[in-house]
């Protein structure tokens, strides 16, 4: 910052912490700030409180390593969810999304990443030990692989498939195709070939 | 928030202040929240320290009006500024923009917001009777109106200018035109014009 003369240090601070956060650029962070300064004293310490108390509040759940504030987690914990039907992701925002589908009925397990040579992640950095673990004691019955169709999501489906092959478990993957309300015309090749592949028989 | 099941309350919480901010959607705002809690909790203290700080240490500087830990400002108590050339500016980012540009030596007065009838801004206000009382106490030469080119920004030029014709101040306003490094062919029509009518004579 070349222009601290006119930026106060406590403006400069905030606009350097907000910086740091993914997709905000300095120009993004100094809006939010001055427009933080420019509404009540109490949403600032609202916005404070609630950041102090993330990490004390939030864990872990020991079963499918979802972030929670109880262990296990209300989904894990609910008798209404299927315990043998386990759907594998590679992060809560991806959990949360299918939550919010409101489709999938069984429990979920939360890798924390995708396998990753290129950036030092590999099966040692996910839960994938943990799963293995988990599909022998809870006697899980179908594992529905919903990692994303990127070439780290793909490598390591291909990884629990192979390396699941002879565990007991049915294996299943999340459907490809056109997304909902996008012209075909629209979609890129490789979704296309998907749709052709899967293609569903009318019966 | 309908997907609650999945989400901790204290994450709710985090994503629904985040949330308010402007351009935060709920989608960025589970996005930044999820960032937050993956990073260590020293990060979030330091962004909840900074919050909480904020609008204990800024203030108005009493002369500009621009947000400041000190009365005056440090601008306003430079004495390499000039006291009596001022730029007139909206908004506090407005006045960093400048600032950045380090082509201005004067001092600033921020009039917190442009004139907007429809959203029930008036003269009243804005920083404008300040501004008059400060050219007649500081015998201001020059007023550099640098309000911005949108219908509330001409609109409060226009106004200045009329109320400040017989003020005894040279009256200037940001020149119009094409911006550094934009094809001609690129410019709207209005950009153009203006900066037909500017143009600047060769020497």
């Amino acid at each position: 910052m070349t222009h601290i003369k006119a930026l106060p240090q406590a403006l400069v601070s905030l606009i350097e912490d907000l910086s740091r956060l993914p997709g905000i650029g300095s120009k993004t962070a100094t809006r939010l700030a001055l427009h933080i300064l420019r509404r009540p004293a109490s949403e600032a310490a609202a916005l404070a409180r609630d950041l102090a108390d993330l990490h004390a509040r939030i864990h872990l759940c020991g079963n499918c390593f979802s972030f929670s504030e109880e262990n296990p987690c209300p989904i894990c914990s609910d008798p209404r969810r299927d315990a043998t039907l386990v759907c594998v992701v590679e992060g809560p925002a991806d959990m949360m999304a299918i939550e919010k589908s409101a489709s999938f009925k069984g429990q979920y397990h939360v890798l924390h990443g995708a396998l990753s040579p290129m950036d030092g992640v590999g099966p040692r950095e996910l839960r994938i030990e943990a799963l293995i673990t988990r599909i022998q004691r809870h006697k899980i019955r179908e594992l529905l692989i919903a990692t994303s169709s990127t070439v780290p999501g793909e490598a390591t489906a291909s990884y629990l498939m192979e390396k699941l092959a002879r565990a007991g478990v049915k294996l299943s993957r999340l459907a490809c195709g056109i997304p909902m309300g996008m012209d075909v015309r629209h979609a890129d090749t490789m979704t296309l070939s998907r749709a052709i592949d899967g293609r569903v028989m009318n019966r």
